[in-house]
C-alpha cells in the first residue's frame, strides 16, 4: 500500500482523499489544509491524521507520497518541497498561472528523479484512452483532425472565477493537454477566439471570458479544434473525436443509467449527462491514482509529468496572445 | 415497363397506385373501385383509365398484371380471376379470413404458373432483410430466438375493426409471416394470450382484443416471441431481434430525421417514430413492387407466394385455438 | 457503521465482502466459508476476522447483521439461525430449491420482526428502478406489457449447472422477481417453453435447458414476456421494457465506456456489454447493501423480503409445470 | 404542374431531372447539355425533349422555369439569360468562382423580380431545418456556438479538382451557407487553416487543400466552427450542432437502414452512413424543388436567393485571405 497524504481539503481534495482511501493499492496517510476545520473534517471521515503544517507531511517517514490539491499559487512551492523531501508528488493542474514561476520551478527540480505527476486526469478516462489506443494502434490510419468538445454545466461562482486565472488557463488547460495527448504530437501554432457570452456583465467586470473556440496545428499539419463553454445545461459535455484516413473514433458522454423514455412527443429520451467532473471522471481519477501509485512503487517517471503541465500552460499563453492579436501564434513565440 | 392495374382505391390502394406510378420499371395501367368516385379520384391524380368493372381489367391486353387492394372478402375471387385470365397478381393480405375459403382457392389455382404474390411487404424492409441476410450468412451462428415487436400507434376506427377479422388475422398475420421469414423454418407450435386492454368496452362489444403476446416454436426447438399492441403512442413500433450462438441482430425503428435535443432535463431526445406503415415501410412497399415486376417479367414464382399467405393464416388460426384453450397448439392440428 | 459478516466466500461472497468493505455505512465484520482457505483469503484481503463456524458469527455482539452467500441448500437454515439469533439477514436467492423447504422456513420465521432481505439485486439497478419509478409516477399511463430480456454471456461450468436446480429456479428467478416488481402486481398465470439449444448433449445428460421463453399474465390482464439464454456472446444482456397507454420505458445495457468506432465497413461500433453481473450490476449490489443497512438501522422490513423470494420460486414451479404440460398454469395451482 | 427544364446533364443534373420528374408538382420540360449524348440519354430516360441549345429553352413558352446544373463558369451567364427571358431559375452553387463576375451578375439582375434560387440544398434537409426551427423557436435560449462537421467520403477525381475552384469555394461554400443559416446572422470575421493531408503530392501539383478548419464570428460574438475533410471513409459525414443557454441541438448522419449487429467483439454496429450527397440529401433536394415550385407559382423571392450565393462566396474569399495571412479576416475587407 502506498501511503499518500493530501494537501488541500477543498472539493477536489476531498474527492482525492476519498479515492485514495477507496483505492486497493493506496491508503490515505494524512491530510492538511490551511483552513484547519476543512482538514479536520476529512481526517475524521477517513480516520486519518491531520497534519499541523505541510512540513510535517513532507518530513515524516509515514508518508510515501503527496497529492497537492491546494490553491494554485502554492502548487509550485509544494512541488519544490516534495522534490527536496524526496516525496513523489501528484499535483493538480495548473502548476502555476505564471509561466515564469513554472519555468523557475522547472529549474529547481531539474535533474531530480523524484516522480512528479500532473493532475491531467482526463487522459485516464477509459473512453478517451481507448480512443487514443485505437488511434496509436493504427485503426484510423494517419490522424488528420482532432475535435475536442469541453463544456462545463454552468458558470462557477464569482470567487472561483476571480482566482482561476482565466478560462484558458483554468478550464481549457485540460483540453490543451488532451490535444497533445490525442495528436500524439506538439501543436506548433494556436489560434483562439473567446467572449463573455453567458454573463457579459461579469465578463466585463472580471475581464474574463466564458465561451471559446481554438484551433491548433502541428508542424506536419494535423488540425485540432477545441470548443469550450460554461453553460452546457444538459450536463458536463466531454467529447473527443479523431478523424484519420481509415476511420473515425469518438469518445462520448456518460449518463447515470440507461433508462430511456418514449412518448407521443419524443423517443429515446435519456437522462442529462453526469453533472460534473467528480461523477463523469470518477474512473479517470481512480486510474490517475493507480498510475501515480505505480510511479511511486517503481520510482519511475509518471506518464503525465511536469513538462506536460508546463506545455499545456504554454499553449494557454499562446492562445491568449492569439486572442489579443487576432492571429495564429507560433508556440515557439511563447517559449 | 410492367403495366399494373390496381383494384381497390382505399388508403392502401391509393398508396400502391402512387408507388406504381413512381416506380421506374412499372406504370399504372388502370384503377377500379366498387365505389366509383374513389377510383375516379385516383385515376385523375395519375392520369390513367378508370375501369368500369374488374372484368374489364382482367380482360384487356393493356394490363400486364393486377394489384388487389380491395375488401378482404373479395381477395380470393380476384386471385382466381387473375389466374384464369393469366394475369400475375399481387394481392394484399390476408387471402381470406376463412381458412376453408383459402383452401378452396388453393385448389382452384393449383397447377397454374401465373405468378401470385402476397402483400407481406415487411419482408422487403431494408433493415429486416439485412437482418435475415446476415443470419442466413451465418453471422450469428445457429439461430435460437426471434423477438418480434409490432405495435400500431393507435386503435383503428370501429368500422375497420368490425371488418378486420380479429387482431391475429388482421395485424399479427404480418408478424406470423415475419416469424416464418426470420426463423427460416416452419413454426410447429403456437401459444397465445390476448386481451382488450386499451378499450375493454369496445373489446367486449366486438369480441375483439387489442394487445397480445405469442410464442412459436419450430420442430427443432427454435423459439419466437411476438408482442402486439394497438397503442404505441410514440409511433409505429416495428422491431425484430435475432439471437444466435455467435451474436445478435436487431432491426429497429425509423425516425423522420436525425435531429436530437439536449436540455436541462433530458438528452438525446429524438422525434417520435414514423407514424404508420405508409411512412415506415415506404421502401419496403416499393421493393415489393420491384419483386412483383421481376416475377411478372420472368414469369417466375414470387418470393412471397400464395402458400405463404395460407401458412400465416394457419398460424393465426392456431393462435386463436390457443387463446380458447389456454395451451400450446400444434400447427398440424389446424391443417 | 453497520457491521456485516459474510457467510460463503465463493465468487459472489467475495464480491459482497468487497462491497461491504467499500460501503460508506457498512463495515465487514467477519467472514466464514465451509472451505476454510477461501474464507482465509477474503479475511486477509480485508483485514477482518475469519469465523471458525457460523455459530460464532450468529453468537457475537460484534456482528450486527449477516449476508448469506453460501450454497443454496444452506440458505434456509441460515435464515432460521439468523432469525433465532436476532440478526438481520441478507440472503442470496433462491431461499431453497424446494418450495416445501421454503414453506417450512416461512413457518419457522413467521411473526419475527428480524429483517430478512432477499438478494434480488436487480431491483436496485438505477436504470431498472428509474423505469419502475417513472411507470408508478404515471408517465406511461396504464401498464399493458412488460418485456424482460435476460441472457447470460455463456454457459456456466457443468459443476455449477449440476447444483443450480434448473434454469428457471437459478437464472429466471431473477426475472420472475423483476416481473413482479415491474408489473407492480402478481402474475396469476404462467406459460413457458424451454430447450437445450446451446448444448443439447449436456442438456440431455443433466436434464437441463439453456434457452427459454415465458409469458405471465396478471389477474387484470397485464402481459409479461421473459426471454432467457445462456449464450449472449456480445455481453450480459439485461433489458426491460414497459409499454403503457401513454408511452414506453426501456432500461438498457451498460458498456464499459462510450468510445465508438467508424470505419469503411461499420459505424457507431461500441464495445461488448459489461461481461457479467458483478460488473453490470455493481451499482445495484451497492444499493442493495444500502437498503439492507437502512433496514438494519431502522429494524424495518426490507423492501425485498422473504415472501418475495418465495413468490419468485412459486412462479418458477408454475413455469416447470407449464413446461411439462404444455399449457398455461394458474399460479394458485402451485401454492 | 410547373414545367422545369434542366441545363446540364452531368451527375447532379441527372439527379435533378429525375427529382423533377418524380415531383408531384413539377414536370420535366426539356433537357440540354453542351455534350449532346448526355442530354440525349436523360431525355430518353424521362421521355422529354432535348433542347438544341440554351436559347431554345429560354425562348419557349413550354418551359416555366429553368434549373442550371452546368459547368460553374456558365452559371452567371445562364442566370442573366433566365432573368432576361423572365424565367425563374434555380442555379447550382457557386454562382461563379470569381467574386467580380458574381458582382457584375448582381448588377445585371438588379431590380428584376424574376425568382432566382441558389442550390444550397442542405438548408432543406429535414434534420438541419428542424434544428434551426427549434433554435429560432427559442428552445435552446440564446445561441452561442455552431459546430458544422462536413466531410466527403473520398477525394474526387483530379479532373474535378482542377475545375472546382478550390476546397473552400467548392465544398466549404455549402458550410458557409449553413453557418449563415444556423447563426441566423452574418459572420463578421473568418479564420481558416487548411492543408493537403490526404494527398500531399496532388495538393502540391494543384495548389489545392483537402482538409480544413474554420472559425467564424458574428458581430455580437456568436462563434462557429467548420471542419472539412475529403476522407470520411465511414460515409458522408454531415452534422450540425447548436449550443445555446438553454440546451443543445444536433442534426446527425443518416444510415441506409436501422439494422445493427452485436458480436463477441462489438455491439450496436451500424452500417456506414449514406455514401454521398445524392443519397444523404435526397429529401433536401426534393424539398428544394418544392420551394422553387412555390416561388415560381407565386412569383415570390426564393428562400435562398442570389445574395445568399454571393455572401457564401465572400466568406470563402475571406477564408482564403485568412489562409494566406494567418490571421482573422474581417468579412468587410472582402466586400
Amino acid at each position: 500500500m502506498t501511503r499518500i497524504a493530501v494537501l488541500g481539503c477543498g472539493r477536489i481534495g476531498q474527492m482525492h482523499a476519498a479515492n485514495i482511501a477507496d483505492h486497493p493499492r493506496a491508503s490515505l496517510a494524512a491530510v492538511y489544509d490551511l483552513h484547519a476545520p476543512s482538514a479536520e473534517e476529512v481526517a475524521k471521515t477517513h480516520g486519518v491524521a491531520q497534519a499541523a503544517n505541510p512540513e510535517e507531511v513532507f518530513g515524516t517517514a509515514e508518508v510515501d507520497a503527496v497529492l497537492v490539491a491546494t490553491a494554485t499559487e502554492t502548487h509550485a512551492d509544494y512541488i519544490e518541497m516534495a522534490v527536496a523531501a524526496g516525496k513523489p508528488v501528484l499535483c493538480e493542474k495548473p502548476i502555476d498561472l505564471s509561466l515564469e514561476r513554472v519555468n523557475r520551478c522547472a529549474e529547481t527540480v531539474k535533474g531530480s528523479t523524484v516522480p512528479i505527476q500532473l493532475g491531467f486526469n482526463r487522459r485516464f478516462d477509459p473512453g478517451h484512452r481507448a480512443a487514443r489506443d485505437a488511434m496509436r494502434a493504427g485503426e484510423i490510419g494517419a490522424l488528420h483532425q482532432v475535435i475536442i468538445t469541453s463544456r462545463d454545466p454552468s458558470l462557477p461562482p464569482r470567487s472561483y472565477l476571480e482566482a482561476a486565472g482565466g478560462l484558458l488557463r483554468d478550464m481549457t488547460i485540460h483540453d490543451f493537454d488532451l490535444a497533445r495527448f490525442m495528436l500524439d504530437d506538439e501543436p506548433a501554432e494556436v489560434f483562439a477566439i473567446a467572449g463573455a457570452l453567458i454573463d457579459p456583465v461579469l465578463g466585463a467586470e472580471l475581464d474574463e471570458v466564458d465561451t471559446a473556440m481554438i484551433i491548433l496545428r502541428t508542424a506536419d499539419g494535423k488540425q485540432c479544434h477545441i470548443n469550450n463553454s460554461r453553460t452546457a445545461v444538459y450536463g458536463y459535455d466531454q467529447r473527443i473525436e479523431l478523424l484519420g484516413t481509415k476511420g473515425m473514433l469518438q469518445s462520448g458522454n456518460r449518463k447515470p443509467h440507461e433508462m430511456t423514455r418514449f412518448t407521443s412527443s419524443a423517443t429515446e429520451v435519456a437522462e442529462p449527462f453526469l453533472y460534473f467532473f467528480i461523477e463523469r471522471y470518477h474512473e479517470a481519477f481512480m486510474a490517475e491514482i493507480t498510475a501515480f501509485v505505480e510511479a511511486v512503487e517503481q520510482g519511475s517517471a509518471p506518464e503525465v509529468g511536469f513538462d506536460d503541465g508546463r506545455k499545456a500552460l504554454v499553449l494557454a499563453e499562446a492562445a491568449y496572445r492569439s486572442l489579443a492579436e487576432g492571429r495564429m501564434v507560433r508556440v515557439e513565440e511563447i517559449g
